[in-house]
């Protein structure tokens, strides 16, 4: 099945979650607003298109289905792709882990927009100095902590059992984001989150993945994204 | 089975939405921290209980699984006990549904925590305003409208298709904790949101929801929970 995957242009954003596990899979997909432009998502956010309407990109067609929320994407996906267990119990775990880097990823936004998602950073500075010091004092040390003691309990080399999963791939996603935003908060984290830099380095020198990673189609971080460097809001 | 849920005592909180799921399906359970106090959720956030670790409440306990992340529990329960019908396509809808309501509850906490989990909302009142004024006049109307638009879709009744779902108790809940939180708000929004507020009415008239919140199980709202009400937060 040729899947089209439904995201802004120009940024990695939350896309970017799905755009890996495609890769890493080798599936068949289309970028398709890289394709023709932002534009053709508006007829499915408007609800003018077949299948579940999302509310936000990204979304999925996969045949006559149309999927939404990244957790849900990938829960649909990995289990076609082995990117899971056949288990129900796995699949389950596998997608609360996914559910909880997605808070994180949530609160990573909300460092450089923590007053209103319309406005411009600029709007809003003050307010991001203060709301990513806590982010990077308590929240940060408290997720990354959490997953890398997930890491130590398990075989020290996979999130899931000692299988790869889409779980992997997410977690090398955030901790690169983590480390082009906050590379100060990072540093400080670097003997606390040994296990998740070396899963990062594993997950990026799988095969498709790094030739993924190598390509053009891999946009890099940015400014309009949700993982910005803002030295202030490092702590610099 | 008997299932153990653990949540916060003394709040609705997210805790309320797998409540509401077990209430409704007559479910035999036990809310452990509620007759056993706070403290015995602790073990399982340490990692000292089998099973997969949550990173916070709610958790629930179904034989010598636990599950987290409030989603992936109404996505695990609902299966067995009819709340969303047997096909895989219908399950990644309400889960891509009960995933959205979940953005729009993380968007009400943050109208009172925008800078700092850890501080007081005394601490964080300016800030709140700024971020309170967003929710209501971009974010409420945004949700409601598509949730709206989404039943308008369907058979008028109910989120997915014909049948009743836990994403339909989610609505419930979450127009419930609006009303409370944001009454002027919410008014303002009537005439947009006539469909939500009759599926709101069926919800809470259904036999065992109705006994639910009759009973003294129902925590009423209050201002430690996630839906608060400051008027100032409610343009006031």
């Amino acid at each position: 099945m040729r899947y089209e995957l439904y995201y802004w242009t120009g940024i990695q954003g939350r896309g970017e979650f799905v755009r890996l596990a495609l890769e890493d899979a080798g599936a068949d997909y289309v970028d398709v607003a890289r394709e023709q432009g932002d534009a053709v998502m508006m007829p499915f956010l408007r609800g003018e298109r077949p299948g579940t309407r999302p509310f936000a990109p990204p979304f999925l067609r996969a045949g006559r289905q149309v999927i939404a929320q990244t957790a849900n994407i990938l829960a649909f996906l990995a289990p076609r792709h082995g990117l899971v267990p056949a288990s129900a119990a796995s699949q389950c775990q596998a997608l609360q882990w996914q559910l909880t880097i997605a808070d994180m990823v949530a609160e990573v936004h909300d460092t450089h927009h923590p007053i209103a998602m319309e406005l411009y950073y600029e709007d809003q500075r003050a307010e991001a100095r203060k709301r990513a010091a806590s982010f990077r004092h308590e929240r940060m040390p408290k997720y990354l902590g959490y997953f890398e003691d997930i890491l130590a309990g398990g075989d020290g080399r996979h999130t899931l059992g000692r299988r790869h999963s889409y779980v992997d791939l997410s977690l090398f996603q955030l901790m690169s984001g983590l480390e082009y935003a906050f590379p100060q908060a990072m540093k400080g984290l670097r003997r606390r989150t040994t296990r998740l830099r070396a899963l990062a380095e594993r997950v990026a020198s799988r095969p498709r993945v790094a030739a993924y990673l190598a390509s053009p189609r891999r946009v890099p971080f940015n400014e309009d994204g949700i993982f910005r460097h803002y030295p202030e809001l490092d702590g610099a």
